[in-house]
This record gives structure tokens, C-alpha cells and sequence, in this order.
């Protein structure tokens, strides 16, 4: 009975209200009086405004407020959040004077509907100097580029490390090969657009509620920018329809504050799909150099790795994305000679950030279709190259120690569950045009963003006068199920029904704090925090019940909402009456509640992998997933049926990654040609493979309950492992046009065309 | 520099945004898809409801929900919410199919408009067997009344003591005096009416912001009536435009939290003054039968009381309030012969319930009253009368122990200020038709309801990451001040800006738990909370300042929002740089938080005198207020200005009672007949008389800063100083015209002719 709802799948506490559509996102919420924004975008990708005139616009009857850079505070920022002191170069206006991509807000309108804010936009005039706008990191870091940034030299930030010494390493080598890996910008597309509605509070202090991922950060930042205490700016939290990191910057929510400043009234600022698609985030563009030095027996014993990251306009997370590709590039296939550099450029597109997997997409991308390649030209069984060289069970350095551990046993049963051998034997020859192939990637991932950034989480325990919960937190529900599987943590922690359990709305006025949703880090790092707060109410209710019934507190435990004598099993005395008899009494009432912070000292590593099948058309470069299998070592599941969800949700996205994806920008001004979702594909229903989801059940000590990561590990492997199936399918030498993503039709028939 | 805010006349946190009028009450309040609540009510006093037809209504195009007896959970409860279990007779349904009272809820409908709702009302037909009803307690009390509540005799509660032997002493006195005193129904009156809007939460549970007192008694009372677990019932305090009582009980929300639950969208229900008059909540209506005996030179030997309060249909705070006076009975003039009784009784009238000063103002009308008689007929100066008789500085009985004491300096004070001697003895003789008078009037007033209910406060205390400061209570603002004199009492513990304190708006979901406004316990009771978990910030901030800076935290101190060297007076480190260090660092990061409860274990007695000056015309019987000079002993006074302001608020109220206020019943309906400002008078700006306030300042070592209950003394003694000065000025006879409120120019010319 211990642990009751540890590995349960328990409905997700907040189904019903999303399945019958009652329950509210930021987008159907509205204030009396409430104005409505909208943002006048530049035309050019890089320039200065020379000229800007919104007299006509304010003149518009029913127009409330038009800001441009005048009107706004001058304070740079980042909007990255973590940690502080910032660490990301500050190089961001709420409005500012120079424009850095194409659509760039440059002017905010505020009006008392929609279409006259939209009317007031035609109004707007603008003059610019126009610079010369560089879109790809060649251009950005030609000689004679201007700077987009002053002092930059477009470069954001760069890194880089030498362990051992590769040179010899690789002289000594047997083999050595080498890839160069290119990879697209993508969306995050989540099926909300960014929205937020903010508002001035009795006090004339800033309220916004926003489906923002970060709260915390999101109100420390927004203070930063507008020169603020933290105090007077209050972010609550409503549902979030999908972030996928995209949503834990300040995107939106500086232009709304201002217009609410400015007007101080109500004011909604929704973007459209367009905008969301051209003006808020994107994952990293990146080109992977990355080299592999090898004994004959294929020991990995050099390596190296260059990375160049386009992160467009404007750092954001910045250079902090290939901080995570380069500790993980270390860990997973680890190598007594590594070389590691990797450099983000500045250009004049849209601002790349954090997006589920921070960088390790990208990384698994390369590594993967690296070691298949490797494989091929050794003429190795890629799952056996991998066995070799990923990291052992006693793996430890400064910054990580192995403590669960599933590796081998991964491999071991995707190579049974799916025919293995005997299908990358019979793929060998086929004569058909549609020639079916299997392949694997596998990831490490680490949670939260311990040893790079400060961590910190907490949760507040309430035991209501009868018994009931309140369970208090700052790890946000973006959808992924964080709500559920916390009250299933404090639930079973406390003993209590999971029913009598209810998490309020975050709220930074009054939510514990915590960091928000980000790093895989709510089960594992909140849980933390929400099960220390849970102990701490159950020894408080214990001790009560102690004194209550003059029974030795060592022989109570609760279970079912009961404090119960753990010898003969007699259930004493319901939480409820002890709860009632605590807060009501004479002698010495009192309240029942606990407050606890959890930070990290260790970072365990989620592992796994995912095998692809696929069929591809030679004649028409069509790629069929015939399904994927995903096996996973994440610890103890909580709840397998809100986990496996994770996971298939992961693998849809990067199946659309592998094959679908990529925003395009037009070379001559810098436009996102596919900001809708007719041009940007993401997958559908119809086009999602067969999935299925295997845990390998390890157990973690540093986690709740045995927990590790699971939303970002699932979005990693299967690019690639679709990648490396279409190239045993294809059966042709390592080509460019396979170590590129989307891999679209045309790709496919110009790979096979190469041969 | 020490409690640097504490004796100031800080501004008002909440006054800016209610001067503009951008604050928001519950009435300004929308959501999409309102609905809005109205009350269909009876037109009987007491009868059962024989059939009610809905159906009509039902059908009406916009009507979202017609609701009866028959359509909510049949659970009886009391709107009393101290203490639980409940000790007041759970005698209330949300709608039932008795009624009680003319005016009683019957029916409630929800509809797209206020107009479409009040258009449904017109169409439910009821028909009723009606029932004698009983608008007096001579009418209830008689034997053959039937019950208005089953089994009850049409008695809610009855209590009674004997001190001594009072027979006994009786029959020694050298004198014996007795008086009937009869008081009136009176009004809260608040500026806002009742309005609270309740909708469904992301999850389906209720939410409820309303304009009530007491959140958490709300909530616990809401959740009882409608069989729901605590945790799903939220309660949300907006803003309150006055409450003085009135406002702590469930008497709308229910009712809208049925229209919410039925049609599962938002539901205004917002009452008209002729509702907030006639079917809210009142002041008792007592007959005091009031007995003293004395010796020669003035001594109380004996002293007896009896009380017959009116509660109306049910009992609401019911006979508590009677319980109230009998402990102030007993203290403030105490004698070793005691005896008292008294009984609340059920009529068919509207409820009457807390109200400012809880039965005090009704028993110090009725003692004041009856020593200005004693001292006229014993020839004394009702002064000397009073100094002879009031507890001692070394009281002390097993409930009370006096440990800050200012009676005769209060006494001393108003005999000089107002030249009393030299006026009581020239209005001895007036020949004018006009004449002048002086009166005066004590009382003694406890804070909170220790040792007769379950007492309560909780604070939780925030230091943000920029060190400002979350100060987060349950103690209601309601106009008196409140936020802002626990903001002083914050930011003087903590030794930081009241500039840098914010409260956040009380919600039952996250807000420490707190009993809520009433019985003067905010400052006294709320404040010792607020004060330790400023403390525990405070020291929680000392010893990290003192990690950082390698320094003996005895030495440091907080002042000014930087931690000092206590010694050298030199500023060390901002509260800024501690705070963002704390919650900031690769090490160790955490937050700063502390939440603190505080209950009472004694029980402080404010005490004061207000002395009135008055010019009665005998002809027309039109009392002018002269001036009204009132003495007060609230232990040190946190906010000057905003202590002022409570105590001409309660003058003003007092002043209305003694003169103007009286809620009417006619005798045939029961209905209310004054359900309106325009007949139902209270005082304006230009009635106000001049009005001295005086502090005399002691220091209550039971309080966080010295201070004592001042909410509700503020409104005890002017009616009966009012009352004592028209004696005073018409130098006739004790009469039982003098012995009523309000003292109507009628009244008054009675009283003279019967002379």
C-alpha cells in the first residue's frame, strides 16, 4: 500500500475541464473595458528606424495608446532566465531603434477592438536605413559583415574544451572519419498561440496572466525590463496549450506590459499563427563538424565536435543550447581525447532559443548519423559500434555520477523486440523499388540544469480544516501532466486520497517559487520539494494524532486519509478529524502547513533509444515509418499512461523534425515564407507512425520516487533513428543529403541520385 | 529608528487606487458568458410554501436556471462561523421550503441579463399556507405561539450567571435602582451592498469572489451547506466597501453558488440596498432589564441583568452576542453580587446577527444610561459615579488580567478638556427653550473572541529575490485600514520600506489562514502574526548577511533595507544583494520564506470615554451634536491618522443610532417598510457633529506593538454620551422615553410632556 499511487496510471487531475472545454486559456479570458493590442512589425531584416509617425494611428477613433521605442523604457535585457547574474548577453529592448529581423515589433497599438487596432497598424508610417541583412552564419561571419550587435563581430558567445589530447589521438587512430551534420530551424507549433492579458490591480500594480512556462523568471525579467520591484509585476499562470520551451521567455508579455502601463486599462495581446510562427522562438539551426578516431575493434579513442548555432536576432537561450551539446557530447560516448568548439552566431533572422531537448536534438542528429555512417564504412553492426563506446555502468566524473543504469539492457531488448539482426540481414538485398530499412539512435539526458545554472524548486502543503489538501507549487502544467503526477507524489506521500488533493493556479503572488517548466525538471526537481512538504505534513498530522489519541507516534503511519497503527493495522482516526481538532480548539489552534525548497547536487542521466523502420519509395523519395519502437530508461515510472503519452508526443515531433519540418526564410529579405501552418507541415494524426514504448524501470536514488526525465528525452532519438532506417534501407555509402533534416522526398531522390 | 513605521501616519497602501476609482470592487467585476442572479422572495412572513410553479419562468427565453427548495442539498447549517463544531443552532437552509421571514429567498433565477431575470421573477407563481407570524418577542414568547424553528419554543439560546449572592446584597443596599432600556433594529449600511460573482475554475470546483469579511468562514460554511470538501471551494476577497459585521456570514453566496453549480457558468448576484436593508443582516433589537444596588456613597453592591434579544427568523451570530455582553457585564463595572440572564429569542423579522461592537453598544447604552439615572436620583456627578465603580488597574479574573490601564486619565482627561464641572453645574438652570447639556459615556471593549471562540491568525512573509517583500495575510481589509497598518508592523520588523511591502489580495487557495475582520483582531491578533513572520525574515536574512560577509550576526541589524553593523552603524549589504544572492547561488539556493500563526492566551481591554455636548430645542424636540470629544485607551497607536478616522467612522454610526437609525416592521406584513436610503436614515457628511479624538496611549505587552482593539470600540459610547447629554440638558426625571433609540425629536417631546 505504500506509495499507493506510484505507478499508477491515475486520470490527469485537470482531464475533464480540457475534454469538455470548460476550462479557460489566456485567449478566452476578458475584462470589462479591456483593450486589445496589436504589433506593427518591421518590413526589413536589419536597419534603423529613421523615421516613425503614429500621429495618425492615435488619432484613429477608438485607439488607445501607439508606442514605439520613444515611449518605452531603454533598459537591455535578456530574455533568456537563468541564471542570474545574467550570463546571456543583454541585448534585447522591450521596442527599440534598430531593427534585426524581418517583422521585428516596432510599434504596439492598443485599441478598444481588434479591427481598430489592425486599422490603426495601416496607419503607422515608417522610413528606415536599411543595412545589409545576413541570414546564414557564413554571411553573419564574412570579414566585412556589419555588426548586427555593436562589439559582437556576430558572434553571441562561444565555448570550448580539450580533453587529453586529441591530435595524437587521432594520428594514432586506426580509422578516422568525419561528418558535417546540417540542420533546420523549426517551431515549436504548439497548438496555442502566445497570448496574455494584463491588467493594472487595485493598487495600480502590473498583473499578467500568461501562458508562460516560467512564471518566476518571466516576472523577474519583465521587472528587470521596465524597471520595476518584483513585486508590483504579478504573473498567474493559466492553462498552457504546448510550449515546448518556446514559452518561457518574455516573447509577448513586455509589449502587453507596456500597453497597460501606458493605458491603464485591461489589454489582450494574442498573436496569430503567423506570428507566432516569424516572431517568437525557434530551435536552433546548427552545422555539426564532428570526427571520430578508432581502433580497429571500434573504440572510439578521439573525438571531436564543432558547432556552429545560428541563433538569429537576438540571443535568447542563446549559446546556453550548445553549453548542453557540449557536456553531453562528453558524457554519452565518452573518450579519453575530445575536442569540443562550438560558436553562436548572430544573423538577421528570428530568434532561435530553447526548445524541448536544448540542443540535444541536434546533437543525437549528428552523433547518431555519424556512428551509422562509421558503422557502415567498418562494416559494423551500428547497434554494436554503440555498445562499445557508451558510457559504462560506473561511469563518474566531476559533475556526474552513474546511479541507474540501463544502457546494455536498452540495446539488448530493442534488438529482440525488433528482429534486429535478422532484418538489417534480409535489408541487406532488396530488389523492389520500395526498400525497407531499420535503424537506431540513442540519447543520454540529463534533468534541470544543475552545474549549469541554479535550481530551485518548492512546494507548499496545506491541510485544509477537513483534511483536504491544498498542494501548492510553482512547477507549471503545460500539458504535459505535471499536475497529475505531483498530487500522485504528495498523495502517496501523505497518505491522503488523491481526490482530496488540488493544486491552485500558479500564481507568483503567491505560489511557492520554483523556475517554471523547463529541463525535464518538474517530476524530478519539484517532486522533490512537493515530497519533502508532504513528509513534513505527515509527521506534522502524526505527532497531532499523537498527542490526540496518547499513542506513540512511532506506531503511525497514514494510508486512506487515516492514521492507522502500523502493528495491528487499526485505522485510529481520520486526517479529516485531526485536521478540524488542530485548526479548531481552544487550547492552542493552529494551521497545518509546510512549506519545502529542493535543490539538486547530483544529475542523473535519462537514457535510450528508439528503433525505426521505415519504407522508402526510390522512385519517389516518399518515406513510410513503418513504426517506431522507443525504449527508455526513466527511472520509476509515476504514471505509465501519462508517460507513454510524453513519449509518443515526443517522437510525433521528432518524426515531423525527421521528415517534415522547416521554417524557410526568403534569401533576398529575410521573410519566413512558411508562417502558417498549411506551409509549416507538422505532423497529424494521419501521419503519425506506430509507436510503441518500452520503460526499462531503473531505479534513481536522487529522484522522489526513482524518477528521471522524460518529456525532453522523448522528443531526442527518433530524427535520427528514422535517418539511420532510410539509410540501411537505401544501402548506400554515407552521402550529404542524409546528414541534412527535413529528409523530404527531395533530399531522398537527390541522395540516391549521388550514387 | 526602531519601529520606524509604527506611530505613523503612513498613507494608505489601498488609497490611490480608490480615490481614482481604478480599484475594483466585485460589482465591476465581469466575465464572459455572466450570467446574472436574482432572488424571488416571499411575500409572507411565516408560512410553507404549498406549491411553486417555475415552469414559466423556466421557459423564458435568456433564463439560464430557475432554482427552489427542491433543486439544492437540503443540509442545515449556521451562517455563525465561530467556533466549530457549531455552537449556534444549525437552523438555515440555502432554500427552503418554510418560510420565516417577509422577504425570504424562495426562488432564484439565473439569466443572460438583469432584465430578462427580473422578468422571470414575474412569472413563478407560489402559493402558501400561512402561518401566524410574530415580529415582537412578547408575540414569540407567548405560550401559544407556534414554532417558527421545531422544538425550540421560539427560543434560539438562553444563558444566565450568579456572582455572589445578589438577593442578599440587594436587600443590603442603601439604594436600588432598576431601568428597562429598549433598543432598536439597526443597519450595517455599508456604501456597497452584497454582490458577490462565483464561477466554475479550470477543474469545476467553485470559486467565489465576494465582498465577505471572513473568507475562510466562508469558505468552511459554503463547503458544509453544499456537501463539498473545502479545497474545491475558493473564496477570493475583493475589495469591500464597508462590512462593520455585516459582511462576515454566507448570506449570498450560497445562493449564487447554487446558480453557479446549476448552470456551470459564471453567475452575478449583486443585491439591490432594498435587499441589502430588508434581508441581510441587522443590530439585535434588546430589552435590558437592568438593576443596581448601592451604598450611600455610590458603590455598585449589586448588579443584575437581564437581556431578551430579538434574532429574527434565525439565529445567525445569535445568542453569542448576548454572550458578549454578559462577560463585558461583569467585567467593566464588576461587583461581587452578580446575577444575569438572558435569552435570544426567533421572530418572523429579518436576522440580526454581528454587528460593530457585537451587543456592546446595546449594553452601554443600557448601563450608561442607567448610572446617568442613578447619579440623578442619587443627587452624584455621574463622573464620580463611574470613577468609583470601573475595574480597577489591578483586575484580574480568571478570563482577564489588566495589564494597560488608563481609565482615570481618560476620566480626568474629559472632565478637563470638556470644563465639565463648570458646564454640568451651568446647565443646572436654562431658562432658554433651547437648551444645552453634557453627557458622557464609558465602555470597555476585549479584542478577538478568546476564551469564548477559536482564535486564529496566520501571516507568511515573502522576501522576493530584489528583497522586496510578499506580505501575505488572511486578515481582511474592509476599509478600516488594516493592509496599511500591517504593512507598517512589516516593515518595521523586517526594518525594511513600506514601499517595498506589498499584500496580495486575500484568496482562500494560497492566503495564510486567517478567521477573518472581526472582533477588532486584525491589528491586535493579525499583527502579532505579521510580526513574527517578519521576524523570522528578519533573522532568516541577518545569518545570511552574516555567511556572506564572514561577519557575528549579533552584531548585524536590519534598517532602511540594508543589514547594518549595529555597533559602527555602517551599511554592510542591501536587503537586494542578500536576498538576490540567497535565491541566486550555484551552491545553496533557496528561498525566503516564513509563515507564522499566532492565537491569543489573554485578552487586552480598550477602554475610552466619549463625552457629548448637545443643544436640545424643547419645543420642536431637534437635538443638535454639539461636539463629541472621545477619549480612548487603544495601547499605542500604529497609524495616527487611520485611528482617527476609525474612531469618527464609529461616532458617526453611533451617532446615527442614537439619533435617526431604526429598521421598521410593519406590523401586519413584517415586511420591512424603511428598505431604502431615503427612509431608513443615517447620518450624511452634514449631520456629522465635531468630533475631538483623543488618544491616551498605553502599552499592551500582549500586542505586537502596544496596540489594542479600536475597529469596534470607536463605536460603542456616543449614543449613550448622546443620550446622557440630552438628560443632561432637559434636567427632568429618569424617564423611559430617555430609555429608547433612536431618540427621535418625538421622543424626545414625549419625554417632556410627561414630565
Amino acid at each position: 500500500m505504500k506509495d499507493k499511487y506510484i505507478g499508477k496510471s491515475i486520470p490527469r487531475v485537470d482531464g475533464v475541464g480540457k475534454v469538455t472545454g470548460e476550462a479557460k486559456y489566456v485567449g478566452d479570458l476578458y475584462l470589462p473595458g479591456m483593450l486589445y493590442g496589436k504589433i506593427f512589425h518591421s518590413t526589413i531584416a536589419h536597419g534603423i528606424i529613421e523615421k516613425i509617425n503614429t500621429d495618425k494611428a492615435k488619432a484613429l477613433k477608438g485607439v488607445a495608446a501607439v508606442l514605439t521605442y520613444e515611449d518605452v523604457p531603454n533598459i537591455k535585457f535578456t530574455t533568456c532566465g537563468h541564471p542570474l547574474p545574467n550570463d546571456t548577453p543583454l541585448d534585447s529592448l522591450i521596442l527599440g531603434k534598430k531593427i534585426r529581423y524581418y517583422g521585428e515589433p516596432i510599434a504596439l497599438v492598443a485599441a478598444e477592438s481588434l479591427e481598430i487596432a489592425e486599422e490603426a497598424l495601416k496607419l503607422i508610417e515608417v522610413t528606415y536605413n536599411i543595412l545589409p541583412a545576413y541570414f546564414t552564419i557564413d554571411e553573419a561571419s564574412d570579414l566585412n559583415a556589419i555588426e548586427i550587435h555593436e562589439n559582437t563581430k556576430n558572434i553571441a558567445d562561444s565555448s570550448s574544451y580539450i580533453i587529453g589530447n586529441p591530435d595524437k589521438a587521432f594520428a594514432e587512430a586506426d580509422y578516422v572519419f568525419e561528418d558535417e551534420i546540417n540542420l533546420p530551424i523549426v517551431a515549436h507549433s504548439p497548438i496555442e498561440n502566445f497570448v496574455s492579458l494584463a491588467y493594472l490591480d487595485d493598487l495600480g500594480d502590473l498583473v499578467i496572466h500568461s501562458c508562460n512556462q516560467s512564471p518566476n523568471i518571466l516576472r523577474r525579467i519583465l521587472a528587470f525590463a521596465l524597471n520595476m520591484p518584483i513585486s508590483k509585476v504579478r504573473i498567474i499562470k493559466t492553462l498552457i496549450g504546448g510550449g515546448f520551451g518556446g514559452k518561457q521567455e518574455p516573447v509577448h508579455e513586455q509589449l502587453n506590459a507596456v500597453l497597460t502601463l501606458a493605458t491603464r486599462k485591461p489589454v489582450k495581446l494574442e498573436y496569430t499563427r503567423e506570428e507566432t510562427i516569424s516572431i517568437t522562438r525557434t530551435r536552433h539551426s546548427m552545422i555539426f563538424k564532428i570526427k571520430t578516431g578508432l581502433t580497429k575493434d571500434g573504440r572510439f579513442i578521439a573525438r571531436e565536435l564543432n558547432v556552429k548555432s545560428n541563433t538569429g536576432a537576438y540571443s535568447g537561450h542563446g549559446h546556453s543550447v550548445c553549453g548542453n551539446i557540449s557536456g553531453q557530447f562528453a558524457d554519452f560516448y565518452p573518450s579519453k581525447n575530445m575536442r569540443f568548439s562550438a560558436t553562436t552566431y548572430y544573423t538577421n533572422i528570428l530568434t532561435a532559443s530553447a526548445m524541448r531537448g536544448y540542443g540535444i536534438p541536434q546533437l543525437c542528429f549528428a552523433t547518431e548519423s555519424h556512428i551509422d555512417n562509421i558503422a557502415y564504412k567498418m562494416n559494423m553492426d551500428p547497434l554494436e559500434l554503440r555498445r562499445i563506446n557508451f558510457f559504462p555502468k560506473d561511469y563518474k566524473n566531476e559533475k556526474l555520477i552513474i546511479r541507474s543504469y540501463a544502457l546494455p539492457e536498452i540495446l539488448e531488448t530493442g534488438r529482440i523486440k525488433t528482429h534486429w539482426d535478422e532484418k538489417r540481414k534480409s535489408y541487406k538485398n532488396q530488389s523492389s523499388t520500395v526498400k525497407k530499412g531499420i535503424g537506431v539512435a540513442f540519447f543520454s539526458y540529463k534533468q534541470n540544469t544543475y552545474n549549469h545554472g541554479v535550481e530551485l524548486a518548492s512546494a507548499r502543503v496545506t491541510v485544509n480544516e477537513d483534511g483536504t489538501v491544498y498542494l501548492g507549487i510553482g512547477a507549471c502544467e503545460i500539458g504535459q501532466g505535471s499536475d497529475t503526477v505531483l498530487s500522485q507524489i504528495a498523495a502517496s506521500t501523505l497518505g491522503v486520497s488523491i481526490e482530496n488533493i488540488k493544486i491552485p493556479p500558479i500564481d507568483t503572488a503567491y505560489s511557492p517559487f520554483d523556475l517554471g517548466a523547463y529541463a525535464s525538471r518538474q517530476t524530478t526537481l519539484a517532486g522533490i520539494a512537493v515530497k519533502k512538504a508532504s513528509l513534513f505534513c505527515k509527521q506534522d498530522l502524526i505527532q497531532l494524532a499523537s498527542k490526540m489519541l496518547l499513542r506513540d507516534s512511532s506506531r503511525l503511519d497514514i494510508e486512506d486519509d487515516f492514521i492507522f497503527d502500523t502493528l495491528s493495522g487499526e485505522k485510529l482516526i481520520g486526517v479529516k478529524d485531526v485536521a478540524e481538532k488542530t485548526y479548531y480548539n481552544m487550547d492552542n489552534p493552529r494551521t497545518i502547513v509546510h512549506e519545502a525548497t529542493a535543490n539538486p547536487d547530483v544529475n542523473a542521466q535519462s537514457t535510450g533509444a528508439t528503433f525505426a523502420e521505415v519504407a522508402v519509395d526510390t522512385k519517389t523519395g516518399r518515406v513510410e515509418v513503418i513504426n517506431l519502437v522507443a525504449i527508455m530508461d526513466s527511472g520509476k515510472i509515476i504514471n505509465p499512461v501519462l508517460a507513454e503519452g510524453q513519449v509518443l508526443g515526443g517522437h510525433v515531433m521528432s518524426f515531423g523534425y525527421g521528415l517534415m519540418e522547416q521554417i524557410l526564410i526568403d534569401p533576398k529579405t529575410g521573410k519566413v515564407l512558411n508562417d502558417n501552418l498549411l506551409d509549416y507541415k507538422i505532423p497529424t494524426m494521419a501521419d503519425t507512425p506506430p509507436t510503441e514504448v518500452i520503460f526499462i524501470e531503473t531505479d534513481e536514488p536522487s529522484s522522489p520516487y526513482g524518477n528521471k526525465s522524460l518529456g525532453e528525452p522523448a522528443n531526442i532519438p527518433p530524427a535520427a533513428a528514422i535517418r539511420n532506417a532510410i539509410f540501411n534501407a537505401l544501402n548506400i555509402k554515407p552521402n550529404e543529403k542524409l546528414n541534412q533534416l527535413p529528409l523530404t522526398p527531395q533530399r531522398i531522390l537527390q541522395a540516391i541520385k549521388e550514387v
